[in-house]
Order: structure tokens, then sequence, then C-alpha cells
């Protein structure tokens, strides 16, 4: 039934670079050392991939709360990669599947991947990848299994190797799921923006705006604030007008639960 | 299976204005500030989905207590908004159907939206679509994960927008599962009746009563009272005369438990 | 396969007055004001149904401890009502059912009430309905979660009008399963027989005994006592003889574990 | 698939009177006073069933511990009834079978009661017939509610009356599924053997033995002991001989861990 | 689709003398006061099975911890019995089977046994053939369900005796699963060798040794131990060596995690 | 449908020399005392089980914490043993299996392995094979229950012997699954790295290195260290350059969060 599932199954993979590239639409800001760290960091590990022979498989995982880009980095790295063979593993192209069929699933791309001298995998929001819920906690035993055994299996052809890089914001799966994060090569926090100073970065690159509604908005948000929300929030403000008032802001950041 | 699913259900979607409509029969009564200020932030959410190119998905989730009016508030959004597809999910047309077949039910309506330019989904009582009961706690992990991958994903064409309006009357969902809570951009109070003033608002426009008795009524509704509650116990108060008397209503109040 | 069930299933409503005047064999006896209380108030929810436009559905929960004649009180009821449609959703007509059988059977009944103006159904033991036992708790929630949907809408023709009477037993299901009280409009105590009045009047109907065998079996009996549970002592009292001893009665009294 | 399941199953009832009285294979010592007090209890409910007209259904739990003589004491109450309709519902007949099949077989021996003027069924072990353990606990939550609804449910036939007697030796049942115990009209406790006279009165008329042997097994015997032990512990004590010392008696006792 | 398990099924019982020898092919070591009590008391309880008519059914359970020499001892009471129906009931046999298969291999063991006038079966490891594992605890409440049953019922044919002889090695079993070994007519405890003489008559019996070497092994043994640990390290200490010294002895303890 | 499942699967066993040295294919370093404690107390069970007629069945399990080596101690174990029959059962073999499935590869392994006069099994990470995780826990019990039973089996045929070497790195399952622990006859633990001796003379056979550079990591490493982590660090390390510098390897151990 099994074998049935992986011949049935016509993934539409397509992970082409306009597909990855759809997950950064409002671009990349380096917005600040913190930025840079985890950029600079991810560039080692696909140059190790590239030229080590003794690392025939590199696992990444970046972890970080909601909305801290954490899909925008990990798809970025993937089309910078070049790597010749680069895969997306998400829920949303596995709606409806069983339990079964998501193994086969993944299963397929990484069988896939083993073909290609240099292969990156994408898994996008993990913990949904494994039907993850935080009480109980309930998940998909079945698709855990699978996924800790592949990410520790090395490309049975010699000299092939593999990168995956995975995303979540599942604090808890930490703690519930040890085993899982374990199984990771490396494991990267995705922060959010902390400083005024990297607000304005990213107000300025994506916002036109006056530096003193930029001022008054930087000293407004007092707590960390993930970058996406932080987008999200400015594209509610300036629904009427082209720029954003920073009163109008301060109203929307109060709406969206901030 | 899931396939299949997809293809034997026929939903009569059919959630055409006028069965919009029906979910607000006694009509929207603008009965102070507190209803003001969701109407106008409603109203300024539909505004942004349908201009900003930068919000291809906008959530929102109304929340309170049962028989606030949650249902006719989100109903009379969707009705205004104009959006050329509309569309309704609720557990009654789901009744009898296995997990899968919700899940693809759901989608269905999901996937129909991504093809108009401007659509809204309105997911009524969320708690029911995902079987949900408060010990254990249980629910369907297979419909809440579809939901939560659904509401994350943007309509894959570019410039296609799509507004979700849900609603909930659990508050342990808040604690239970507050991924889904979290996965909606916006989450709204929508709050009981709380002064005399909105209850006599409420009254005049719907129930011919004279001042004195809709006085001592008001006067007698000490604690706040959903909207829905308020119109049933007059209903039931006015059995024989037209008018209703506020010892009839006293006694119905009491009737009900309140 | 819901819909197969749907067609398989021949259920044998029938629930005509013969049925439902089973339910009620030994008559429905005046014991005194916390009767009238409840029998009035339910003749008023039968008369707010009939007559009412704002009210298309109308649902009543009577609980109260086991024995307290719910059974009978509801079936007179249903049976004094003289609506067109009256039906009877029981347990002991779905033994064997798949839950997706009992969602099917209930669902069924509930369509067939739609197409009549005036309809009433009687859901007796609500809580075998659901399969509910205390421990776990454990319950079917698939028909709980049907119940609750269907409990909640109207019926979608415009005119038509709908009363549901059920009753429980079940004290916990108040704890455990709160959203299916509340879905109820109104719930209504069916309570014990308290005083030596009513057990008084309640064996001068039912039994021929001498005044001064009533007067010490009512003396005997110091705690509340369900009405059902009293005449079946009383059967148990008179095998042998016509009249009842209050010693013998007394004796059957301590057999019943009372 | 229940309908189905009730056509295959060809139970062999065949509960005759031979078979039962199997059940008491040691007759029935009238070994005291608690004796008569259960015995001339269910005589008397024997003939409420068979005499009164307002008793269409007449439900009796023994309960007691291990080896107490329960399942004697209902087997011999059913041969005396002398009922025409006699049958036994007892987990041996049903192993290996699904839980629907569980329900289709006791559900026919119910409707196939129903037939029948008087019926008298006797329900062994109840505890295993709902598969019950007490860790968890578990059970067969559908096997439990098709009793629950059949031990509820009076012959439909006008005049029909229907007798159940069940036995049970776990305590825990009362605790964890009160519900169950409640089902039952009455409910008896079937004791130890307490008294020195009551073991020799068992023993007098069992085991050939001397009255010296007789008295010092009784004084030997401390805590109240179930009278199927008694026997039992008299078998392994005379294997050799044909009367049993009370020193071999004691090792026995020893041995089998009282 | 039990019965179809029942006749699909054709287990190679052959339980005959060979295969049940092989259980203990150390042979019995008679090493002291405590095993001459297990093994009279169990001489003695077959005795009662081949001679008392009133014991249609004895069961025996043997629990001691692992490595006592459980196993064996059953196996040689089983061959010593001559009777002649002998089978075993074992987990390694049952490896893949559903439950409803278990199930009916073993009322199979059962059922042909009630036709051999004198029978005797093994229930070795009951624990495996229940497949318990201590957390949760989890088990198979199915198969339990089929012992406790199985366990309970005398053979049909009057006068057909049969004697029942389990092992298990879970003392938790006794608190989860009291039920289990309540069903057991009889409990015997094997104890893990207690002294040094015990201990040597044991070496003595099955390892060529001086006396010395004896002497200061049996002096290491400060705890007690099994006797199938016993012989399990001695034989791991002998590897190069005809003979072993109580240093390489110790050593081996030592790797055992003595 | 197991005896199906028996048939159909086609396992690739081939787990001939090639593929068990490949799993350790950065050699194995003889880096001191501990190592050669494990080493030759391993030679020696494997002498023993080629030797002895008394052991028929040999089971050692290698538990240690992630990544200090024990699937290479395994492998080369098997490698170095010569036996004519060796197997390897490892999760990646069996993703998308059915337990039923499982335990029939499992059970083929065991049972092809008894047709060898001198068989052994390699079991890597036992916990991936009952598919184990920490919270509930949760496991396949079914698969858990045939390794207990295929653990305890001695291959049937007279004078066959079998060694099982199995690995974990769940100390968990020492509290949880108590009794697959013990199951085995011996279990070695397996350490990180401790000293700095330690550390450079694994540092010496696999990285070209300057003795300062080796002998300053040796003293960052304060904390024992995992073999095979250690050399996934170095790989990290040396990404650009053929050497190390002792900078580069701390900012990489910091990166993997040691
Ligand atoms: N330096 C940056 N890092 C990450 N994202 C950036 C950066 N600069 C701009 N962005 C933009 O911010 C958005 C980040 O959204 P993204 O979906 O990656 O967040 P996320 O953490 O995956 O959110 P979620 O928790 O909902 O999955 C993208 O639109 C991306 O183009
Ligand atoms: N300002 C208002 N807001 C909401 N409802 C109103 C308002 N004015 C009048 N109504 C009427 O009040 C009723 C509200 O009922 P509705 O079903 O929306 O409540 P609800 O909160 O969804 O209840 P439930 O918790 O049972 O789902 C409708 O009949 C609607 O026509
Ligand atoms: N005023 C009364 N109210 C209710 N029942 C009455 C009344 N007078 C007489 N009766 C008789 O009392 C009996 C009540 O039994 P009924 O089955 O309704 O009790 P119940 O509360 O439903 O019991 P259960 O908890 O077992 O379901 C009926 O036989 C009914 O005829
Ligand atoms: N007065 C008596 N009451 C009950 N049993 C008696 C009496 N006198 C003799 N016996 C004999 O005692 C035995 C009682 O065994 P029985 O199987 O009824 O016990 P039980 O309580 O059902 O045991 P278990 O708890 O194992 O089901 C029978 O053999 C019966 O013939
Ligand atoms: N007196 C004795 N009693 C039991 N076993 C003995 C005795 N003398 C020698 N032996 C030998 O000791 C071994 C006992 O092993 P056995 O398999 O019976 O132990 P066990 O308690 O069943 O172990 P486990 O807990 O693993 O099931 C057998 O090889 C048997 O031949
Ligand atoms: N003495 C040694 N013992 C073990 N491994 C060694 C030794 N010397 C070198 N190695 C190398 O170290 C690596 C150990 O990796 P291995 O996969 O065995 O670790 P592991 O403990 O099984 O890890 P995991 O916990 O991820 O399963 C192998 O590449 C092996 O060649
Ligand atoms: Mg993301
Ligand atoms: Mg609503
Ligand atoms: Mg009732
Ligand atoms: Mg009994
Ligand atoms: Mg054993
Ligand atoms: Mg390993």
């Amino acid at each position: 039934d099994f074998e049935l599932a992986l011949c049935e199954i016509q993934p539409k993979f397509g992970a082409n670079n306009e597909e990855l590239s759809a997950m950064y639409r409002n671009g990349i800001v380096h917005y600040g050392p913190a930025f840079e760290d985890i950029s600079s960091t991810l560039r080692r590990l696909v140059e190790q991939t590239r030229t080590s022979e003794r690392t025939p498989l590199m696992s990444v995982l970046l972890e970080g709360s909601a909305f801290t880009g954490k899909t925008a980095v990990a798809a970025s790295t993937a089309v910078d990669s070049g790597f010749p063979f680069v895969r997306k593993i998400s829920a949303d192209e596995m709606i409806g599947f069983s339990e079964g069929s998501k193994c086969a699933h993944i299963s397929k791309v990484f069988l896939d991947s083993y073909k290609s001298p240099l292969s990156l995998i994408l898994i996008d929001d993990i913990e949904r990848i494994i039907d993850y819920v935080q009480i109980g906690p309930r998940f998909s035993n079945t698709v855990l299994q699978t996924l800790l055994v592949l990410l520790k299996k090395d490309p049975p052809t010699e000299g092939h190797r593999l990168m995956v890089v995975a995303t979540t914001s599942v604090p808890h799966l930490l703690e519930d799921l040890g085993g899982l994060i374990q199984a990771f090569n490396v494991s990267l926090h995705v922060p959010q923006l902390q400083s005024g100073d990297e607000i304005r970065r990213v107000l300025q690159e994506l916002v036109p705006m006056s530096p003193a509604d930029m001022d008054s908005i930087a000293a407004a948000i007092t707590r960390p604030i993930g970058i996406k929300q932080l987008l999200m929030i400015t594209e509610m403000a300036r629904t009427d007008e082209e720029t954003v008032s920073s009163d109008r802001f301060l109203e929307c950041l109060h709406t969206c639960g901030y």
C-alpha cells in the first residue's frame, strides 16, 4: 500500500527558483548584525556541503517565533546555493494526505535528492508536516519517525551530498520532541527585530515614510517584533494614503493585538 | 481517496447574498460605540484586502461569548464587502462527513476562492468545524491542521486576494489551541451588551414597548447579556400580547437561566 | 458512505401518539406546585413555538436525577402539543448502529421535521444517544457534534418551526459537556418528590391503600424520592395482597437500596 | 453490518435447565440466615415479575467478592423460576466476537425474550461481557451502552414481562461505572461465609469429615471465605484419603494464598 | 472473521515431550528445600487434577523474577504429568498475529483440550501473550479477556479435567492486572537462589570446577541470583578453559550488570 | 495477512561487508583504554557465541548518548566476527511499513538466521525500529513485543547459535521500557570522549593539524564530546583550508550548540 502510495503520488515538485523566490516577495533586507550572523553561517554551511567530502549530509534548523522571516531566509538560502537539485516539502501540498501518503511523499523527495550529486531540501514549518498541536501533545508519530530516520541517513551514493534546511516556530517542539531538534546538525535562532535601528532599516527599504514618522514608530515599538508582522501592520496602516502616519500605525499595532 | 472525496462532494455552496442575509434576520442594530468599533475595523480590513497589493491574505477572527451576534456581524461584513466570490463554510453542511471529506470540502472552497481576484470566506463556529469539545480536549486534528495550513497560504495567483472571516465562542480554544488563534492576522472581540443604553437601543428597534417597561427591563438586566439572548427572551415574553411587560420579561429571563 | 447510510436506514419512526403514550403508562399525576411549574412552562414554550414568528427553533432540556419522571413529562408534552410532526429519537432504536449510522438517523429525523410547518422532536436520555460514560469521560464525539450543530440550526424553510425536548439524568454532563447543555434555549429541572404531601398525592391516585398506611409510608420516606422509584417500590410491596402495608413497603424500600 | 451480524450469529442458546444446573454442580447448601435473606428476596422478585402487571421489567444484580456463589445463586433462581423462556448470556460464548457481534448477540437474546410472556435472562460476570479491566479503566463502551439501553427497555408487547439476573465480582464497577449498577432495579450483596457455623454447615453437606476436624478447620478460618473457595481447598486437601485432616486443610489454605 | 481465523490457523502445536524437554536443556537441579517445596506442591496439584472428580479445572501461576527457572519448572511439570494431552501456548508462535488470531489460537488450544479426559496447557510468559508493557500500562485487552474467560471455564464434558500452568516475571502484573492473578486457583513464587549452598549445588552438577573456586564464587555472590543467570555467567566465564576460575567469573558477573 | 506480508516483502538484506563497512567510513580509532574495554568485551562475547555449546543466543546492547560511535562499533564487530550469516535491521529500510510489515520483516531476518550455524544480527537504533518518542511515551507495542519475544528465543535447531548486537541512544528507554533493556544478556555503555588525550588521538589519526592547534582544541573541549560530533565539527572547521585553526574550530563548536 505504501509502494502503491509511492507510485500514485505525482507531486508537483516544481520547487524551481520562481516558486522559491515567491517565498520572500518583499526581498531580504540586511537589517543589521543579527541578520548578518545567520546569513553568513548559512553561507558557510552551504559551502561545506558543496566542498567537504566528509559531509554527505548537512541538516540545519531555523527556529524562531512566528513572523520572524524564517521561511524567507530558508528560501533565499536555497535559491542562492545554486545546487542542481532543490526541492521544497511543505504542508499545503499534502492537505488531505493519509499518514502513509505523507511519508511516501517525503521519502520520494529524499530518494530523488540522493540521485543528484548536490541537493538541498527545504522543509517549511516542520510542525505542520507532522500535524503537531500543543495539547496532548498530538502529532503524527509515523511522519515524525520518517523524518527522524531520513534526517540521519547519508545519501547512499558515494560522494553525493545533501543539505536539509527546515523551519519551525513552535518552541514547545524543543521540549516535547527533543529528538527532532537533536536530529539536526545545526540549529540557528532567527530573532525578532530588537532595536529601533533594525526597525528603521526595514521600514526605510520597504515603505516610503517621513523620517519623523519613522522615528516615532520605532520609538513606539518597545517590545521585539517579527519582520513579517512589521510589514503586515505597515500595510494595514497605509490603506488610504501612500505614506504612513505614526498615529495610524500605532492604531493598527493595537488592532493586531501587539 | 482524498482525490475521490474532492470529486464526489458537490457542496451546495450557494452562499449567495440571500443565504447570508438569513444569518441576520433581525437586522443589525447600531447599538453604540462598542459596535461601531468592530464595525469600522472590519470595513477597513475589507478595504485593505481590496486595495493593498501586499496583502494577498487577510484573516480575521471574531470571538466572543455565545449569543453576542458574531455570526450576524460576520455575515453582514461578507454581504457588504461586495466581493465577487463569497462563500460560507459551516458545520451543518458537513454533518456525517468523515474527517477526510471535511478537509476535502474545506480545501475545495479555498481552491475555488484562489481563482477569483477578490474573495471572502466565512467560517462560522470554527469550533464545530474541528469537532471541538472541551473535555480531553478532543477535536479533529486532521481538520485543524488543514485549517492551520490554509489560513497561512497566500492565493498562488499573483495579485489575487482572499479575506477569511471566522467566528468562535469557545474561549478555551484560546488556551488549548493557541496556534489556531495566532493563525489569524487580526482577532476582534465581539462584546455582550453592557449598558442599559445599549439594551434600550436594541429593544427600541426590535420590540414595540412602552418606555417605562423598557426602562425597568434595562434596569433589571444587571449583568452583560448577548444580543441574541436578549431577542430570544423578548420573544418568549411576548407570546400572548403584542407588547412586553417587564414582569413577564423578568420571569422569562429567569426561566432561561440568566 | 454517509449518504448510503441515510438511504439504507428505514427507521421505524412511528412515534405516533400510541407509542408516546406508552412512555407514561401510569399517567401523569398532578402532585403539586413543583409539577405545575414545569408543566405550565412547557405549555408556554409550546405556545411560543406555535405562534411566534421569530422563534424558528425552540429547544428545551429536562434534567433531573434518575426516576423523576423526565421521560413521562417529555412524552406527554409531545402528545399534548398536537403538532403535526412529532418524532422520538431514542437509543434503543440505534443499538448496534455505527457512529455514522447514528448521525444519519438523527439527521434524517431533523431533516424530515424541517418539511413540516410545526414539528416536535423528543430526544430521550441524551446521554445514551452520545454513548456517554462518566469515566474518561467517554462518549461519541461524532454524535455529540451532530447534535450540537442540529440544536443550533433553524429550519431552513421560512416560517417553519421546530421544538426539541430532550431528557437527561447525568448531572456530570453539565460539567463535562457544558456546551451540550448551553446548546438548549431553556433548561428545566425535574425534581424528586420532596414532601409527604406530594408522596400522598401520588399514592392516592395509583395505589389502593388505607390512609393510615399512606401516612406511615409518607412519614418513612425522609429523603426525596423519584416518582418512578416510588411506583416501583409500591408494586414490589403489593405482590401478594391488593393493598400495601407500610411494613412491607419499608422492607422493599430497603431492598431497593433507598 | 450489524443487521448482518444479527443474522450470521447462530448462538447456541440452549440455556436449558441442564446447562444451567451445571452451574451449581455442588448443589445449594442452605448455610444460614444470610443465605435465606438473598434466597427469599429473589423468590419474591420472581413472584413480582410473574404476577404484577405493572412490572414489565425487573432487573437484579448479584454482586459480591469472587468465589461467593453468585453464579450458583443466579442459575438456581433461573431454574426454579420455571419461566417458559430462560436464557444465559455469558462471555465464553462470545470469545473472539467483535464489539458489534457481541451487541448483536446480546440484543438477539433480549429481542427473543420479548416474544415470550414470561422471560428470564441470566447475565453471568457482567464485567467480562463488557471486557472490563480495572486499569485505565478499560472496557467496551459499545457493549456497555447496549446493556444500559436494554436494561431500561420494557418489553414492547403489552403484558409481556422480563426478569434480568446479573452477577459481578468487581467492586470497582460500582465506582467506575456507577451508571451500570444504577441501571438495575435491585442490587443484592452475596456475602462470604462469615461464621464457623456457616462453614460447618457447608462442610457437613459436602465432605465426609470427623466433627473434630471440622471444628478445627472452622476455628482456623478466621477471615471470611467464599463458599467456592472453601470447596476448592477441601478438594485439594483430600487428594489421597477420603476424609480431610485439619492439618492438611490448613496447608492447602496456605498454598491458595488465603 | 473469527470463525475464519479459527480455520485458517494451523498451529504447529506439536508440544510433544521433545519440544517441552528442550525448555530445560540443562536439566532440573534439586538445589534445596526451596525447590522441593514448589516441586512437591506441583506434583500434588497434578495428582488432584488426575484424581479429584470435583476439580474439573486447576490453574497454577508460577511467578518470580527473570531467570529463576519458571519455564523449566513448568515444562518439566508438564512432561512428568504424563497427561495424554499436553500443549504449550507461547508468544513466539503468534508473532505477527492480530489480536483476533491470537484469541482464535488460544481458544483452539483450550477447545482441543476439552476433548481429552486429562489435559495440561502450559502458558509461558503470560505477559508476552497479552502484549504487556509496563508504561501506560498497555496490553491487549482482547487477549486478556479471552484468557480471563478461559481460565474460569470448566471443560464442558462431564468428567474431563484440565490443568493450566502459566509463568510470568512481571511483578507489576500483580498490581495492574490483579484480576489476571486472581483468576488462578494457585499462585506459586519461584525464588532466586539465596544461599551459597544452593549456588554450590547448582554449580556442582553443571560445571566442572575446583571446590576452592566454587567456594570463592559462592562467597562473591552476595545478592540472590536467578538460576538461569548463574548458568549464563558460568558459560561466559569458561570460554577458553574447561574449568572456571573465580576471578574470571566475577569479571563476567560484572559485565552482566549484576 | 501476516503470512502474506512475510511473502511480499523482499527485503534487500545485502548487509554484506561493504554495506556494513560504510557504517564506519572514518575507521575505528583506538583512542584509549575506555575503547579497549568495550572492544575486548565484544571480542570475547563473539568468541563465546562461536565456541560455547550452551549459548545458543547471545544478545548485546550498546547504549550511549548520541554521536558516541555506537553504530560504528556494532558494525565493525559484525564485520570482524567473520560469521557466515550477518544481517542488519535498520529503520530506513522500513520507512512507510505498517506495524505488521515491520514485524514480518524483523521475523524474517531472525528466521533466516536460524538456518545458519553461526549468525549475527545488527539492530541499529532500536528506538527507531519501535517508533519511539519520549512524550506519551509512544511507540509501536506490536514491534516492541515482537522484539521482546525474538530476543528471548533460542534458535530452534540444535547447535545453531545467534548473536544480536543492538544500539540505542535513548536513555529514557531504560526507564520506560525497562523490559527491553533487560531482554539483553549484556548491556555495554559506549562513552563520550572524556580526556584531552582521547581527543588528541582521534584528531591525530583523522585530521592533519599542527600540534599546537591540537592542544588548544583539546584544551577548549572541557565537557565530554561524542566522537562523531568531534569529526563533524572538525569537518565544518576546515571548509576553506586543509588544516584547522583552533579559533575556527571553537567558532564551529559554538555554532553546533556545544
Ligand atoms: N532580512 C530578512 N529576513 C527575513 N525576511 C525578510 C527580511 N527582509 C525582508 N523580509 C521579508 O519578510 C517576510 C518574512 O516572512 P516569512 O514568511 O519568511 O516569515 P516566517 O517567520 O516564515 O513567518 P511564519 O512564522 O508565519 O512562518 C518576507 O516577506 C520577506 O520577503
Ligand atoms: N449589532 C448587531 N450585532 C449582531 N447581531 C445583531 C445586531 N443587531 C441585531 N442583531 C441580531 O442579533 C442576532 C445575533 O445572532 P447571531 O446568530 O449572530 O449570534 P451569535 O453570537 O452568532 O450566536 P451563537 O453564539 O449562538 O453562534 C441576529 O438575529 C441579528 O440579526
Ligand atoms: N407528574 C408526573 N410526572 C412524571 N411521571 C409521572 C407523573 N405522574 C405519574 N407519572 C408516572 O411516573 C413514571 C415516570 O417514569 P419515567 O420513565 O418518565 O421516569 P424517568 O425520569 O424518565 O426515569 P429514568 O431516569 O429511568 O429515565 C411514569 O410511569 C409516569 O406514568
Ligand atoms: N448456598 C450456596 N450458594 C452458592 N453456591 C453454593 C451454595 N451451596 C453450595 N454452593 C456451591 O458453591 C459453588 C459456588 O460457585 P459459583 O461459581 O457460583 O461462585 P461464584 O461466586 O460465581 O464464583 P466466581 O466469583 O468465580 O464467579 C457452586 O459449586 C455451588 O454448587
Ligand atoms: N531446579 C531448577 N529449576 C529451574 N531451572 C533449572 C533447575 N535446575 C536447572 N535448571 C536450568 O535452569 C534454566 C532455567 O531457565 P528458564 O528458561 O526456565 O528460566 P526462566 O525463569 O523461565 O527465565 P525467563 O525469566 O527468562 O523466562 C534451564 O536451562 C534449566 O534447565
Ligand atoms: N573508536 C571509534 N569508535 C566509534 N567510532 C569511531 C571510532 N573511531 C572512529 N570512529 C568514527 O566515528 C564515527 C562514529 O559514528 P557513528 O554513526 O557510529 O555514531 P553513533 O553513536 O552511532 O551516532 P548516532 O547517535 O547519531 O547514531 C564513524 O564515522 C566512525 O568511523
Ligand atoms: Mg514561515
Ligand atoms: Mg453564531
Ligand atoms: Mg427516562
Ligand atoms: Mg461466577
Ligand atoms: Mg521463561
Ligand atoms: Mg548510530
